[in-house]
C-alpha cells in the first residue's frame, strides 16, 4: 500500500511505503492526518506550500454497498482552515485498485497558469504504480462537459478522471473538484471549500486512472468483511429511506424540500424565512412526476458511483424527453431556487448544469446568489438573471469574479451584514433558527458551515436514530458532537453518508459497516470505538484550524440570527456560546 | 464634560457626564476603551450592533501645539477587528470647544441607503451641546469635492464637517471618514480600515460642528499647561526634521522616498523589490521643485490643522499653476506610485485627488492597484489605466466594487498569493524584509499593517531615538513593543505622531508633552508612565481582538515573505514567531 506524491514544482512522483500510524486511516481520516501533519496551518492556501490529498475511504474498492468514496483534503480557500470534501465517482475504486491509500499533490510550478495531467497507470511488471505528465494546456478554459469527452478519448474509455473547471482556473473560492460519474459526465464533487482553486494553483488539471491489471484492493479478513457487507446490505435495502424504490431512489434528495419547508426549516430568500411559497413546485415528487411527463413513464434514480445500493442521484430531462442535467440534488435545487425565491426546476437545473460545466459548487453558488439578490444586483424569483450572472462566473468577468469568490465574499463587496456563512462557508439547506442541532453543527465543525459534518437532521426533522424537537437547543451540543464524531468515522470508511439514515435505525447495519472496516484492516473495532475513532479525526482537524488561527471565537452562528427572528416560528438561534463551545470542549 | 450619543435607529441624542474612569482618556485611549467596552466583539461591523467612535485627543483645542487630532474607533470591516484611525483638522477642536470627550454613533436605521447629517450646535441656554437631524439624501452619489462646498453653504462657513463618500456609500471596506482641512478642502482622512463604511451603515453621512458659544477646553493646571506647550513647541521648532523650513515642512514627508529607497526598502511592484528606478521623479525633492518651477517661486508646506508647527502638508500644482491636489503625502505618492511602478506625479496627484473626491484610503487603493496589476488585471506603470481603474471604484462597477474591497479582497478576487497584508489591511510603505522592525510592528499590532501603530522607522531609517541596524531582527521585538506602547499615549494626547521625531531625541519636548496632558487633566504623570498608560491602551485593543477570534496566529507577515527573498538586500522577514508572539506577551 501506498502514499504517491506528485510534485508539482518538477513534476516527479515519489511512492512511499503507508507508514504503520497510518496503516488503519482511510478517506477523512487520512487527508485530514496528512494535512494536521504536513500542511502549515498559516500557508497561503493557494501558496506552494499547501498539499491537496486524495484518500479512497477504508473498504472503498471492495464490493461494500454504496462506498466508493474519495476524500479531498487541503487547506481551504474559502475558510482558512482544514477542509475535507468528498464524492462518489469510479475514481476512488481506481485509486484503491492500484493500492493508493493517498495521493499528495505538492509544491507549484515557477510558471503561472500553466496545466499539466498526471497519467497514472499501473506497472504491472514493477509491482506498483507509474505516473506519467502530460501538458494539458489544450484544455483551459473549456466547459467540462466539452472537455471530459476529450480527455476520455485521449485516454481511452476505462480511465476515471478528476479535474476542475475554469471557476478553478480563475481561482474562486468556490470552486471544485469534479470527477466522472457512471456515465462518465463531469457532475460528482468534491464541491466545498475551494479545493478546485487548490489543485488550479498545483497547475494540475487532471489526474487520470488507469487501473488495469492493477492488484484491487486486499482485505485481511474476508469472512469478517463479507459478514459486514452483508449486513450493512441488508440494512440499506431494508429501510424506507435509503431501500430501492424507496425515498432517496425515488424522489432523490430533493425529497427534503417539502418536508423542511413545512417544518419552517427551508431557507428562503438568503435566509430571510422558513418556508417557500413555491416549494412544491421544487420538491422531489415534482422531479419524479416531471420526468414521468416528459418520459412518458416512472423514472426512479441512479447510482452516482459503483456498489451503491442507495441510489439516489437523478437526471432532470427536458420537455422534449432529452437530457437536461443530472443530478438535481436537494441542497442544489434549495440553494438555487427556495434561496433564491426561484420556483422553475427547468432553471434550476440550467443552473445547476452551468455548475457542473464551470466547475462551481451549487449550494455556494445559490447562496451567493441569494445575497446578491438581497443586495439588488438582481431581483429575487428572477431565474433567468439569475442563470445569466451563473454565466458571469463561467466568463470571469468581475462580476463573475465577485460572486466566485463566494456568499462571504459577495457579502462583502455589496456591504451587507446579513450573509448566511461560518467560517467563511455558506450555510446548506437548513435553517438553524428552526433547526437548532444543525445550527450548532454548522457552528462548530471544522470545516465551516456544512451539514454533512453533523448530520442532526435525521432525528431533528426525519426522525431517524431517534427523534428531538428540532426548535429546542437542549441536548443538542452532545447530539451534534456525537454526530460529528460518527460522521467522522463514516467519511473514512468510504462510505456515503446516506448510509446513516439505515444504520442510525438498524443497529445490524451499524455493525456492519464496523466489521467491513475490521475485515479490510484486520482491526478488531467494535461500534463503540466509532466515536472514539471519529473524535480523533476531529481533534486533528481541530488543532490544524486552531493552529491557523480559527478558535472558538469562529464557532458562531451569523450575528443576524441571534437577533432577526425567523418567520414562521419566528425563534432566534437562542443556543448560549458557552454551549457552543462544549462541542468541542467536550470533545 | 460629555459624552454625547447618537442613536440612528430613530435619530435620538443622549448627553451623559463622562464617567469617572473615563476622566482622563482621550483621542485614541478613548476610543479604543469604549469600543472594547461596548462593542460586541463578534458583532458584524456593519451591523447595528457596531458602535462608531468620535475622541478628540487630551490637549485637542488648546494651544498646545500640532495637537487639533481627531480618533475614530470602531469594529472594521476591513481587519475584522478593533481600529482606531486619526486625522488632523479644525472638527477635533470644534468637538473639544463643545466639552465632548466622544462622540459615540450607535443603531442603523431600518430603511437603508437613507442617510442624515447630524447638527451640533452650542446651547447657550442650556450650557450644552444640542443636536438636529436633517435629511442628506440629497447629498448622496456626489464627488466630496462638489459636495463639501455645498454643505458648507447649508450650515454656514464657520463649521467643520465630518463625511463619507461614495466608497462608504457602496460598502467598501476600503472607505475612508474625511474632515476638512484649513482651506475647507475634503482632505484629512481617518482612512484606515473602512470606517467611512461603519459610518455610511449608520446613514449618517454627516456630522456637522458649529461651536459658535462654546466654552472651550478647560485646562485645570494652567502653569503646568503653558510650561509643557512651550517645551513642545520648543522642540519641535529645533528639530531639523520637524521645524520651519526643516525636512518636513520644505519636501512633505515624501521627503521619505529617496531615504526609503537607498535603504532598499521602498516596496515596488507588489512588494517584489526594494528599490524603484524612478523614486527621484516621485521623491518630496521633485515635489518641491516642481511646483518650484510650475510657480516661479519656493512654496513651503502648510498646516492641515490649527495650531501645528510643523506644518508638512502640500499642495501639488498643474503645469499651469493652478491647484491639482493637496496632499501628496509620503504612503500616497508611493503607494500610488512606486508600488505600482508609477513615476509620473501628475498622475500620482490625480489619484489621490480621487481618493479625495470618493473617500478612499490611498494606501489601501496603491497597494490593491499595485496587486491588481500582479494580477494582470493592467500592466505596472501604465498610470492612465491605474487612473481608469480608481474611476471604476468610484462608479461601484464589479470591478470597483472588487478594488474597492481592498487589498486582500482584491487579492482573492484573482486567487493570488503574493499579497502584502496583515489581518487583512495593507501594508504601508515601508519593507518589512529590509526593515526588520517595522515587520514586527505591522505583524503584532491590533490594527492591521500600520505604519504609525509603532514607528520603528525613526531608529531603523532616520536615526531619529537612536540608530539600529534596519536588517537586523535583534531587539526588534522591545523596540516596536516600546514604539507601540508610547505611540498609544501619542495617539491620546491628541498630537500628531510627527511629534515623536522632535521628542525622541529632544527629551524636554517628551517631558512637555506629559506636562500639556497634566495641565489639561491635572494629573501628576511622568515621562516614565507613558509607557505604562500606552500599554493599558494595547491591552484592551487586543483583548477585544481575541474576543473577535484575532489572536497571535494573526501575528504574522504574509507567508511569502518567509521564503521570497527581497532585492537588493535579497532578504526574508526572518523574525522568529516566538518573537512576534513576545511583542504582546509581555506586554
Amino acid at each position: 500500500m501506498w502514499i504517491l506524491r506528485l510534485n508539482m514544482s518538477d513534476r516527479t512522483y515519489r511512492l512511499e511505503e503507508v507508514p504503520e500510524a497510518y496503516k488503519n486511516l482511510g478517506g477523512r481520516g487520512m487527508t485530514s492526518t496528512i494535512v494536521h501533519d504536513e500542511v502549515p496551518p498559516l500557508c497561503h492556501a493557494l501558496g506552494p506550500n499547501n498539499k491537496l490529498v486524495f484518500a479512497p475511504g477504508i473498504v472503498t474498492g471492495t464490493a461494500a454497498p454504496t462506498s466508493a468514496r474519495i476524500s479531498v483534503g487541503a487547506k481551504s480557500p474559502l475558510t482558512g482552515g482544514i477542509k475535507e470534501s468528498n464524492a462518489g465517482s469510479p475514481w476512488p475504486q481506481y485509486l484503491a485498485w492500484m493500492q493508493i491509500k493517498a495521493l499528495v499533490v505538492e509544491g507549484q510550478p515557477k510558471e503561472k497558469g500553466k496545466y499539466w495531467t498526471a497519467y497514472l497507470t499501473w506497472d504491472a511488471g514493477a509491482g506498483k504504480p507509474k505516473v506519467e505528465f502530460f501538458p494539458a494546456d489544450r484544455y483551459k478554459g473549456q466547459d467540462l462537459y466539452e472537455v471530459y469527452p476529450k480527455v476520455f478519448k485521449r485516454f481511452g474509455k476505462s480511465v476515471a478522471i478528476a479535474g476542475f473547471g475554469v471557476a478553478a482556473e480563475y481561482g474562486y473560492a468556490n470552486s471544485g473538484i469534479v470527477f466522472n460519474d457512471l456515465a462518465k459526465r463531469p457532475s460528482r464533487y468534491s464541491g466545498r471549500g475551494g479545493l478546485g482553486a487548490v489543485m488550479a494553483s498545483k497547475g494540475l488539471k487532471f489526474i487520470v486512472l488507469d487501473s488495469q491489471g492493477a492488484p484491487k484492493v486486499s482485505i485481511i479478513d474476508k469472512t469478517v468483511f463479507d459478514q459486514g457487507a452483508k449486513k450493512l446490505a441488508d440494512a440499506l435495502l431494508t429501510h424506507d429511506v435509503t431501500k430501492p424504490k424507496g425515498g432517496l431512489n425515488t424522489y432523490g434528495t430533493a425529497v427534503l424540500i417539502n418536508i423542511l419547508n413545512e417544518a419552517g426549516g427551508l431557507p428562503t430568500r438568503n435566509f430571510s424565512t422558513g418556508r417557500f411559497e413555491g416549494a412544491a413546485k421544487i420538491a422531489g415528487e415534482a422531479i419524479f412526476e416531471g420526468n414521468k411527463k416528459r418520459l412518458g413513464k416512472e423514472l426512479y434514480n441512479h447510482a452516482c458511483s459503483p456498489g451503491c445500493i442507495i441510489q439516489c442521484s437523478n437526471t432532470w430531462y427536458k420537455p422534449d424527453g432529452s437530457e437536461h442535467t443530472s443530478c438535481v440534488e436537494y441542497e442544489s435545487d434549495w440553494a438555487l431556487g427556495a434561496d433564491c425565491g426561484i420556483d422553475n426546476l427547468d432553471d434550476i437545473a440550467e443552473m445547476v448544469r452551468l455548475c457542473n460545466a464551470y466547475g462551481l459548487d451549487t449550494i455556494e453558488t445559490g447562496t451567493t446568489l441569494a445575497v446578491a439578490m438581497d443586495a439588488g444586483v438582481i431581483p429575487f424569483g428572477d431565474s433567468k438573471k439569475a442563470i445569466r450572472l451563473v454565466k458571469e462566473m463561467g466568463k470571469g468577468t468581475p462580476l463573475g469574479r465577485i460572486l466566485g469568490g463566494g456568499t462571504e465574499f459577495t457579502g462583502k463587496a455589496y456591504g451587507l451584514s446579513h450573509v448566511p456563512t461560518v467560517k467563511g462557508q455558506s450555510m446548506p439547506a437548513y435553517e438553524p433558527r428552526a433547526v437548532k442541532g444543525i445550527g450548532i453543527t454548522y457552528a462548530t465543525t471544522t470545516m465551516g458551515a456544512d451539514h454533512t459534518a453533523g448530520y442532526t437532521i435525521a432525528p431533528e426533522i426525519m426522525s431517524v436514530g431517534g427523534k428531538v424537537d428540532p426548535l429546542s437547543p437542549e441536548g443538542k451540543a452532545a447530539l451534534s458532537r456525537a454526530f460529528q464524531a460518527t460522521t467522522a468515522f463514516i467519511d473514512s470508511s468510504g462510505h456515503c453518508l446516506f448510509i446513516a439514515f439505515a444504520i442510525l435505525d438498524i443497529p445490524s447495519g451499524y455493525e456492519g459497516m464496523v466489521q467491513e472496516c475490521n475485515g479490510v484492516l484486520g482491526t478488531h473495532w467494535e461500534p463503540d470505538d466509532v466515536v472514539k475513532i471519529g473524535s480523533e479525526i476531529l481533534r486533528k482537524e481541530r488543532a490544524f484550524n486552531e493552529a491557523a488561527g480559527i478558535g472558538k471565537e469562529r464557532d458562531r452562528v451569523p450575528e443576524f440570527m441571534k437577533f432577526e427572528p425567523l418567520p414562521p416560528h419566528n425563534q432566534v438561534f437562542d443556543v448560549p456560546d458557552s454551549v457552543l463551545d462544549s462541542v468541542y470542549g467536550e470533545l
